[in-house]
């Protein structure tokens, strides 16, 4: 799972509940740098290596986060490195807007694919068609919608990794049998207010307004 | 939020990450001593806060684990600290056997309480009330089932201590809408065969075979 300062806290510990200990594989997180990585706020953590010492993975992980889409958007090392690693891996895989990392790396062009809500028009920038799904699998590439979603790609990709049963019974140990205490988690449910609310929070944030 | 090593990676970011946020509170990682933390696994992060440098909280997050277990039965001074800290606090929170270690400080006798489903009897060793429901509020304690229930948990405390419109504006910016993968997020849904693995593993892991 690669990590770059200003990624979502959950886009990555989502998908690493879920696929941490999937058997025959070795997890680790990397950074451009060895050494610690926040969110921006007060999450930070470590990445015991950094991309060069890794010339390929079998299974990447891009989680998102507002600066996924200057990354994205900026180019450099980061989105080199996913284009280098997805060359031989057997899945590569983005949380929330991690999928904008892997358009600029060139691997989504005319692939169907989901990120966070506010940016699924941003999908069509890399040459990705935006699909208002959860997670979206075209592919050895799979895609999952905002944040949160990655806990659920992440135990879709575990079935891959590791058949359906070890997956369920992961599912079972993570005790995941969501009851979200609002209606509010798209904005297909959501209030109009608080999608207005939080659009325009982003639109301010990202000189959209 | 109360960081101990063999935490539950989930149990943490769950929370902290509806709760990371909350307007006029300034959220802290705390643990033993200062520094990195780890799951026991290949998630480290920091604690930049030492439990002797807080003397008092409004709001206390406790994540499980399995090493929560072993805490809860030893006792020591986080279970000392977290007995000192719910005298004041306006909050006191765990997720998962976070529960135990609540249970262990003293604070859960006859209080309705949630956990892990693997442990819901072991919240009888505390003095507490098992109730099968994913979060349980009762007074200023809320208690959340096993690792995942944290991101109910987290959002329902985010209302409390931020409104309504606040707590769905941050649902939809995680857009918590969820879609699990299988039918096996709880014992009463899964696979039975599923859930006979899990517990068995639990059983052998803790010598309850």
């Amino acid at each position: 799972m690669l990590l770059y300062p200003g990624f979502t806290a959950l886009d990555a510990i989502g998908p690493y509940q879920a696929l941490a200990g999937a058997p025959g594989y070795e997890f680790t997180f990397v950074a451009e740098r060895r050494g610690l990585v926040g969110n921006g706020g007060s999450f930070t953590m470590e990445a015991p290596m950094s991309i060069d010492e890794l010339d390929q993975v079998a299974v990447l992980v891009v989680p998102g986060g507002v600066a996924a889409i200057e990354l994205a958007h900026k180019g450099g090392p980061l989105i080199e490195w996913i284009r280098a690693m997805h060359a031989n891996t057997q899945w590569t895989t983005s949380v929330c807007t991690g999928a904008l990392m892997l358009g600029a790396a060139g691997i989504l062009t005319d692939v169907p694919a989901t990120t966070h809500w506010y940016c699924m028009d941003d999908l069509r920038t890399y040459g990705a068609v935006p699909v208002n799904e959860r997670v979206v699998e075209h592919g050895k590439i799979i895609t999952a919608a905002g944040v949160s979603a990655g806990i659920d790609m992440g135990l879709l990709l575990l079935e891959h990794l590791a058949g359906t049963d070890y997956a369920q019974a992961v599912q079972l140990d993570m005790e995941y049998d969501p009851a979200p205490p609002f209606q509010s988690g798209h904005p297909r449910s959501a209030p109009p207010h608080i999608t207005a609310h939080v659009k325009g929070m982003y639109d301010q944030m990202l000189g959209r307004a």
